[in-house]
This record gives structure tokens, C-alpha cells and sequence, in this order.
């Protein structure tokens, strides 16, 4: 089979950019530097992993609203810190026609500041919260850095929750189930994580404090594809988002925010793909059975009936299943499909047939299968259970290869990916030790254990341990 | 029941301001005039309408891409009647973060400047066609006029489609596809239409002709909720869409778009409305089934049960219903469904277990039902299927009383709703009885019968129909 010009282990960064367009996932020639055009599979691939968080959306009782894009520039203002670190990073829309305009316009980079003041007139009563809503849209960001398909574009496709609560505690309970949601969703898209709190220097604008979500890429670069934050009532003053108790006085809400983005597309992409092409979940794969008849010499009607008839048994069984009819070589129909990522192929020919069978091909692994017609069905499920599990083991086992726990700058030094080291909590030290692993300070593990240690810079007893990583 | 504190049958317009608001589809408080909050019932019902539009452009062979939303001046300025057309009506981005952007950049008013020099990358050869391609998105246009939720607004929710083929007669073949698929969604929203050749000085910036899609709103005036456009290739020139053909020459294609927008609802909440509040087809209500135990005194637990089996059965069938077991009164809940039109209302109460049955309340007349149980899942289906009919019926009944066929301006002027008179072909002609009517010219019939009227204006013999109407 061919295989893409760069390897992926070679240079990951080049093997993955040449990928995203080999497999039509997006078209980076649109003259505006990191927004691409979503091509049609690319596109399906993104609303199927939107459906999921929408499913875990509404099991959790958020409902989907749609705000504007656009938030008059005092609106965005009221809260400091926020407007401080995203000011530099935001479209301005200044005329309209050919009249500039009274007030300037900038379009969301994140939609606290559009959907606050207007919380302010949703919320008035306890009986008014929770109050928890999410929006899945594009946003805008000024990206100076160099643009990476689905990883850094200027126009992001989105997803927030945005909720308001009684008070801090609940606001927490809402952080545990915004975890519990990222945790179902990356397991079906075979994704192992982190969940890091983030240093205070480098949280979220606003925020009280942010748990980011990171993915080991291949390269050993980490990815954060989401990020919780907790506002505690941060924005809920300025905003003026407060409640009447039931003892008829009044409090400022706790909000949280839970996003996440198309990175987690790039995380899927890099993690899973390897030189034939994409490899897709199953849970998210916009086809996840392709069946290619085997006929070199002119039409076999059996061989066409045959893989028309399990088409249609697996269609109605609820598999995404797609029969390859082109007359074009089998051949060329594998180098399509693998490099589109199919989960599973079926192939039938003439001996097929003949022995009443199909044959099954798995996209990872490459394995061969024998399968009798009466048990296809049964074992086409069992095969993309089974890769899907393969393709969780091996992320497992790419991000615990690469996390390594020491205690000194001279063993982080020798190691590759996400390092954790104890931390006397002085924000001097981490930026010391990014500067030596030349990395980010990713942030506390959430589930810090006791950090018995001591600071591998000024040498004081750890607080905490802290994880740094070379990230994208 | 209480009802809308604005009559529709006194002030059509101001009713529907207030059921837009009182049904939770929007709110209308964001500080920038026409740009709306989609509330959650609101944006649910958008949803169902684009499934519908999704499902027919599926069923078609068009692919869904999403294309960025910022186009830059140079893409934007090469069709010439499109920027003369467009120009005026645009918002531009012109600094991101502090700095001036070296090109202005505007937000999509629709987006054939933004894929059309794409295309031009993606068609080569006559066998990449036809090309069909369609993405619902946000588009922008600077209205002056004054706004009115989902019908004149400045974000406006979106579909297009747009496609390139061979040839001048394999794009008007696609028109027709577009008219089969127009008319079969508007059939399932239960909004009777017409379609009408816009005059030429009315037709899409840079369009060869256009095709509007009008329905007529119980204010006498006309919706355009859509339209229709053959490009012919007066895009594809200037672009450099074109392709090898067989012969190994080289030919521009023909292009077509299809729009529809929002106003789908706008049309869907006028027409079908009444003072109680909305009316939804159930082809899209969020809700088309909500359950309502009649308890006063405490639970009844025998109610619930009955209410919870019949809500199980009808999920499993896949009706989308809901049961309401807040404790408020059942008038009280009346109120909220009827305002937010849910098509049928299922009341089970102890008299009704005592003998074994339930009762269906149609929320268009009103009409009460007592069903025995075991009759219950198939009365239900065809109550709502019975609505839809009278839905329909009743909306074509205000269509067909409100376009009328005349010969003088004496005639015409005593009529309202749509009116076709002869006419010689002259804009002048047309322009004068716009004003006697103060009205626009809506186009001709495309089924337009040969006319042998004279011209009411200037008396010379008509070339065709042509129909005017007040309009939105």
C-alpha cells in the first residue's frame, strides 16, 4: 500500500500536516492564514464528535442555546482581568457598510462577556438555578503563532457550558460532573488525559482557577483539546448575575465553564493516524465499514449481490456501512479507505462466495479474517469493539510511557513528555525549570497526592507537585 | 385560558413580537439591534427545521462543508454587480488585537465570494461534476430597516447551497431539483407558497435570474423565506471555475445557489399562530406530545403511573413527548404548552383510569377526545396527523383568498394579500403600479400562463404576469 511521504515517526509535525489534507479532512488554501475550509468528511468527523458532547449535554441537563457572535466592546470590558488577556487576541469590527461604527464590535473569542449581562436578567430567584447552558459555535482568536490544522486556527469551532449556581460548593459539584463528562467522551474517542490545575499565572482570564484537559501527542508535545474553569463569582459582580435567597436576601452566583474545541480532532487525528492514513474510532467514524467487492475482469453479479446484502444488513443493524461499487481496482479503493481512516474493511470475491464468507480487514492492526455470512454481523461488531479497545491501549500506553515522576532537574532532563516534579509553590522556580526543559508549566495533577519532596530549584519543601511538558 | 394581550386578528405585527418573546424562541434584550439570543426552545425548533433541510440535501448527493466566515476585500470585489449589490450592506473587520489588518476583511452576507475561488481549485475535470455542495452557518447583513425577530435581523441563521455543473441545462435541471426540494419541506411545515421569476432589476446581486420563494403572512403581506439562483456563469468567469471537458477543450461552469434562512420560522409563527400562542407542525415541534396528570388534592399515584406508561409507549414509538409532572396547577400547564404550541395535549385524570381511558386535546381547535388506552398510541398519531392536514389547509385557504388575478389598478387597488396583473415588460410600468399599490413586484409566475391582457399603465399588449404584493 502507499504510504504518506512523511513518516509519522519521523517528523510527526510534517506527516500530520500533510495528512489533514491527503485524507480531505480540511483544505488550507483559503487566502486568510488558519481559517480552513471544512471539507465534507472533515465536517461529518466534527459533527459526530459534537452529537456526543450534545448527548452527554442533555443527559446532564444543559440546554443548548445559540448567543450572538458579535459583543459590543463595553460589554466585554466589565470584567478586568478578562479583557486583559484576551484584548490582544480579538477581531475588531469597526464599520458597517460605509459608516464606521458608534461603538466597536469584536467578535467572541468565548462568550462569557455576550451571555452575562444577559444571565443578569435570566437569574432573580433561587428557583431560577442551576442554570446551565451550553452552545456549540465558532470563535475567534488572533493567533501570531504558527497555524496548525483543528490544533491553532484563528477561527475555532467550539464548544462551552456556561452554568450559574447557588453558591461555591455547588459550583465545585458542577466541576465534578463537567470531569465526569470529558472522561466518557475521550474514552470513546480513545483518548487517555491529564486533568491538571493550571498555575495561578496561567489560568483562564477571570477565572478563580482552570483544570485543563491535556493529550500526549506522539511527538511528546502535550495538547490541552478543553479546559473547567471555576469563577466563583468573578464575573457574577461586575455582571450583576445575583439571586434571591429563600430568606428573600440577596447573593452573587458561583459560575463555572466547561470548554472544549476542535483540538480534539487534532488529538484524534495524531494519537491514532498512522502512515496509511487516519485511523477513526468507531464512535465517531463517519463510515465505520466500507465493503469492496473483488473483481478485477468485468462484473460478478454475486459478488455485488453479496456485499450488497451485508451493506444492507449492517445499515439497518445501525453500522455507518459503505459499499465501494467504482470501477476502479480494489487496490485504489484500500489506499482511499485507509487513508480516510475506516475502521474496518470487508472484502468479498469470487472464493468468497464460493465458500459462503466474506473476509475482514481491521484499518490498526492490518489483521486478516475468515468469516462465515451467517456469523458477519456478530463478529463485524466484535472487530470494531476490539479495535477501539486496541486503539485505547496503545494511546494508554504512548501517555504512561511518557509521564515520568523525578525529583531533579538533571533526571527531567532525560526525559521526553509530560515530567512531573515537586514545587515549593514560588512561581520563580516553574518558570526557571520551563526555561531549562525549554517547556510549560502544565499545572498541579488534580489528584495531587502528598509531595514529600523538595524544590529542585531553591531547594525549599515541596507544597505540591507540578507537571511541565513541551505543549502545542 | 388567558391569551396574548395583542389580538392577532387586530395587530398581526405586534402579536407577533409578543409570541416571539412569550414562547421562549428568543430574546430580544442583546444591546445590538437584530442580533437575537436563540433561547433553548427556540434554537431547538431551528434545529429541526435544518435536520429537514439536511436530510433533503442528503438525499440529493449535496455534502455539507462549513467555509470560514470572513472574506477578504480582494475575493469579494470580483464579481462586479455583487459588490455594487452587496457592498452596502456589510460589516468589516478592519484590526485584530491592536493592529491594523493589512486587507480588510467582511463578515459572509452569503458566501459565493468565499468558495467560489476554491471552487475554482477543486473542479479540473468534467468528471468532478456536478459539484453540490451546501453548509447552514451565520450570515450577516447591516439591515437599516427595522428589525423583527428571524425576519429582519443582522446575524441571520442560514442554509445555501451551491453547486456547479457542465452546462447551462444541467443547472436548470438543478433549479427544478431545488423547486422538489422547496416544496417538499414547506409541505411538512405545513406553508402553502409561491414561486416568482424576481424582475430583472430585483434579482441576486450577479444572478442570471432569480426564483423567490414567497409565502403570505395573515398581515396580507409576503414573506420571501428563500430563493432560487441561476448564475449561468457570470461567477464562474470572473472566478475561473472551469474544467477539461471530454474533448480536452476547456469551459466555464454553470453555477446555481439556494438559500433559505430563519424567516422559515418567521412564516411558521405567523401562519400557524393564534391568541393562545404558537401552533408547531409536528414534522418539527421540540415537543409533539405533552402528558398532564389531573390531580388537585395531593398524588394520585395511580394518574402518574398511567401517565408515565403512556409516556414510555409513545417515546418508544418515536414521538417526541413529554411528560409534565410539576406541582402546578393543570391549568397552569395548559398555559405553558398551548403558548409553546405543542400539537397535542394528553390529559389522564382519575375518572379516565376508572375507565381505562385518556383524553387528547388538539391544540389548533381545541377539540377533546376520550381514547380508550388501548386505542391510545395509534388515536394519538393520527391526531397529529389530522393537524397537519388542517394546518396546511387552513394556510392554503389564506393564500387562496389573498392572490387574485385582476386586469385594472381600479381592481387592484381594492384587493389585498397578492396581485397578478398583465404587464408589457417595461420596469417603468412595473415601478408605477408599485407605487399606486405601495407595494414591491414580487416577479412572474413561473408557471406563467400566456397573458393576452393589455398593460394597465401604458396599454400595450402583456408579455406576461406579474405579481405584487406589500412584503417583509
Amino acid at each position: 500500500m502507499p504510504e504518506t511521504k512523511v513518516k509519522k515517526g519521523e517528523d510527526f509535525n510534517e506527516w500530520y500536516n500533510e495528512i489533514v489534507e491527503l485524507a480531505e479532512l480540511c483544505d488550507k488554501r483559503y487566502p486568510i492564514k488558519g481559517m480552513n475550509i471544512w471539507r465534507p468528511y472533515g465536517w461529518k468527523l466534527m459533527n459526530n464528535v459534537d452529537s456526543l458532547i450534545r448527548d452527554e449535554m442533555i443527559k446532564t441537563n444543559h440546554q443548548e442555546v445559540c448567543f450572538p457572535l458579535l459583543i459590543p466592546e463595553s460589554f466585554f470590558k466589565k470584567e478586568e482581568e478578562h479583557i486583559e488577556g484576551f484584548g490582544k487576541e480579538v477581531f475588531w469590527v469597526t464599520h458597517a457598510g460605509l459608516n464606521p461604527l458608534e461603538e466597536r464590535w469584536l467578535l467572541r473569542p468565548t462568550s462569557e462577556t455576550a451571555m452575562y449581562p444577559i444571565f443578569s436578567l435570566w437569574v432573580r430567584s433561587h428557583m431560577d438555578l442551576p442554570l446551565k447552558t451550553f452552545q456549540i459555535v465558532n470563535t475567534f482568536r488572533y493567533e501570531t503563532k504558527q497555524t496548525r490544522a483543528f490544533i491553532r486556527v484563528r477561527e475555532i469551532h467550539f464548544f462551552e457550558a456556561h452554568t450559574c449556581h447557588h453558591d461555591f460548593e455547588r459550583a465545585e459539584h458542577q466541576i465534578k460532573e463537567d470531569m465526569e463528562i470529558a472522561n466518557r467522551l475521550l474514552t470513546k474517542l480513545c483518548l487517555p488525559y491529564v486533568f491538571s490545575k493550571r498555575p495561578d499565572w496561567d489560568k483562564f482570564a477571570g477565572a478563580y482557577y482552570t483544570i485543563s484537559i491535556d493529550v500526549l501527542m506522539p511527538s511528546g508535545r502535550t495538547l490541552q483539546i478543553g479546559s473547567i474553569h471555576q469563577y466563583r463569582d468573578n464575573f457574577a459582580r461586575p455582571y450583576e448575575i445575583s439571586y434571591e435567597t429563600e430568606k428573600g436576601t440577596h447573593s452573587f452566583c458561583h459560575q463555572t465553564t466547561y470548554g472544549m474545541s476542535e483540538r480534539l480532532l487534532g488529538a484524534l487525528i495524531g494519537v491514532h493516524g498512522d502512515n496509511k492514513g487516519l485511523i477513526i474510532p468507531p464512535e465517531v467514524a463517519p463510515l465505520q465499514v466500507v465493503i469492496i467487492p473483488i473483481i478485477f475482469k468485468g462484473k460478478e453479479q454475486g459478488v455485488l449481490q453479496a456485499c450488497q446484502n451485508i451493506h444492507e444488513k449492517l445499515l439497518q443493524q445501525g453500522v455507518r456501512s459503505h459499499f465501494d461499487y467504482r470501477e476502479i481496482t480494489p487496490g485504489n479503493k484500500y489506499y482511499d479507505w485507509e487513508l480516510k481512516g475506516v475502521p474496518l474493511r470487508i472484502e468479498i470475491g469470487p472464493k468468497d462466495i464460493e465458500k459462503n464468507e466474506l473476509t475482514t480487514v481491521r484499518r490498526d492492526i492490518g489483521k486478516k479474517t475468515s468469516v462465515p455470512l451467517k456469523d458477519a454481523q456478530a463478529v463485524i461488531q466484535k472487530e470494531l469493539d476490539s479495535l477501539e479497545k486496541t486503539l485505547y491501549e496503545n494511546a494508554e500506553k504512548l501517555l504512561k510511557d511518557n509521564i515520568h515522576t523525578v525529583s531533579t532537574i538533571e533526571e527531567a532532563k532525560k526525559k521526553t513528555g509530560i515530567i512531573t516534579l515537586p514545587w515549593c509553590g514560588h512561581k520563580d522556580c516553574a518558570l526557571e525549570i520551563e526555561n531549562v526543559l525549554e517547556g510549560n508549566t502544565l499545572g498541579e495533577p488534580i489528584e495531587n497526592a502528598g509531595c514529600t519532596g523538595q524544590c529542585p530549584v531553591c531547594g525549599l519543601p515541596a507544597k505540591t507537585w507540578m507537571r511541565y511538558a513541551k505543549s502545542y
